[in-house]
């Protein structure tokens, strides 16, 4: 018999902000795959190896659930009976979904007409109460922070500190999977926090000789929402990436100190690179990310020459692919053929044969 | 260090149809949560403990996959360089991602017209043809059959007798998990190919003693496409829960013995019933699933009083909800309250402070 996965707070207790009186509220989430990926690799070429840690299959669909089973928890723990965020995406969805496990009540923050309503399908159907105020973002998140300092109620956007304790252990479930850290972890930037997390996570394990080496940080953010690599807030980010559209990062400082500690570096990509990226990864490797997911693997191919021979490299997916259905619907390599005639002869022929 | 899940072949070898020498077509499949469901538990009380195996959270979003390692696996394995399917629905999307994963053409036959093209986004994204005939269903599974018997081109629909064989080990990670067998097992039931393979999966490992006892199969339909509870064919097939929206099921013969063998049931259960389960298991429990999915909780909900005190009762939920988008749009408990002025007070009274 298998030993069982009891969910992420469990599995790495000891490296985790919890005592044996946590009420742990958990959907079982982490233990990902850490899938191969032979056609990168071939495309790389000298015998680097390249695997993708597919977040994506997290229970909400996104890696942010690895932090919001601890900033719940934590939240349980505080006594709060409800929590809040501002945001329009994947982080409402955990934020909800974990709250109504925990048994409180969940609300979403978002400015009027800012968003459509079918980016908070999934929040709302966990049953978050979501609340448009006629404001913009800044405003929301001002009144948020003021709501959790006044009331029961615990803010679960990034400023929780807890959410990077979470994320933390995606580096230890690499490490876990490979043996040892890999030579390169790539990785979409947008609130900059998944990098920091990772970063910590394998700092941690070194220090506990989990690991033999650290691995060079190897950060990617979308070239209309770039300002790490710009080295200066974007007023108004454009990018088809959503989850990393951001143009002022709350983790900025955090992710510098883990590229220069780890003598990584920030780069650009494209949409169109993101895309190429998005549609490999689909119909070469099986594996279906979000839009800004692909910003990893884009980025790794763009600076290729730069990995070493032999070297073993990481690319983060950070969310499911059926996350965003339009952009899959609006951007494969659209292979439709309709009016075939109904007989065995023409749809051989139809297929080539 | 954990041990890392290798996907199901690997990690159920003894009993599954390979040798050292198949080719294994791998996206690391498997391994799915079983997660602990106390909201719906309390409903039954009676110290009943409920879980729900969340199969969604398999690579392509849906428990198709298990069968499509199996059946790609043994297409490349038979020198196939081609798969095809007539689907439009989870089959084609796992086909596509495993046949893809394995080097292969991927094609997905449909009636023109048939259905709307969003519902192949995921198949299109992993870069599947899709040829649609000037025919029928029927008359595209009888051309896919006539495909594969003249052409090296592996027939992957349901009539595959190796999706069986991979799809049974769920019930493998079910005991694994409980330690044991559960008393009942719930599950939707469409083509009735899942609680065919469940009852394959659960009489092998009693026979290899790795469980004590075996499960009443519990199988439930939607009243609208019921043709195991009434006894007959429905032609014409009515139910929001599209994955179970079948009039004939394949499986019909086979599911009849597992009941029968396992003194189980089939029942239906409306389309209102499997929405407020649907909602139930977003909002209570915090688990996203496709409606049809929840038919296996609406049931249970439905013959509660049936279920012995203590038992231990698992529910199969087949796919993930962010398949279908459009429902839990619909759907949800919208809560939503626009137009709020953007101050502390008027937002803390909005959320009942």
């Amino acid at each position: 018999m298998r030993p069982i996965w009891p969910g992420l707070i469990e599995a790495y207790r000891p490296y985790l902000p919890v005592t044996e009186a946590t009420p742990v509220v958990t959907l079982l989430e982490g233990n990902t795959p850490l899938i191969p990926a032979p056609a990168i690799s071939d495309r790389i070429g000298r015998q680097v190896k390249v695997y993708v840690k597919y977040d994506g299959l997290n229970p909400t669909g996104s890696f942010k659930d690895r932090g919001m089973t601890m900033a719940v928890t934590k939240a349980k723990e505080a006594g709060a009976n409800a929590v809040i965020c501002a945001s329009t995406g994947n982080t409402s969805a955990a934020a909800a979904a974990y709250a109504k496990r925990g048994g409180m009540k969940a609300f979403v923050l978002i400015p009027d007409g800012y968003v459509a309503l079918g980016k908070l399908a999934q929040a709302l159907l966990y049953g978050a109460e979501v609340l448009a105020i006629k404001g913009n973002f800044d405003q929301a998140l001002e009144i948020v922070r003021e709501l959790s300092d006044n009331y029961p109620i615990a803010l679960v956007n990034s400023v929780n500190p807890y959410r990077l304790e979470g994320q933390k252990t995606a580096a230890f479930e690499v490490v876990d999977a490979l043996g040892d850290a890999p030579d390169w972890l790539c990785i979409p930037v947008g609130n900059a926090g998944n990098i920091t997390a990772y970063w910590m996570g394998f700092c941690q394990y070194h220090q506990e000789q989990k690991c033999s080496k650290l691995p060079k940080m190897m950060g990617f953010q979308a070239a209309g929402a770039a300002p790490i690599v710009l080295g200066q807030p974007v007023a108004h980010p454009e990018t088809l990436a959503t989850a990393i559209r951001i143009g002022n990062p709350a983790s900025w400082e955090k992710a510098i100190a883990a590229q220069q500690a780890s003598l990584g570096q920030f780069n650009a990509v494209t949409d169109d690179e993101i895309l190429d990226a998005y549609r490999l990864l689909a119909a070469s490797e099986g594996v279906f990310c979000e839009p800004a997911s692909a910003a990893s693997v884009a980025g790794l191919l763009k600076v290729k020459d730069q990995v070493p021979t032999g070297a073993t490299v990481v690319c983060v997916l950070t969310g499911n692919g059926l996350k965003d259905p339009d952009t899959a619907i609006k951007h494969s390599n659209n292979q439709f053929k309709p009016g075939i005639e109904p007989t065995l002869a023409s749809v051989a022929e139809a297929m080539g044969f």
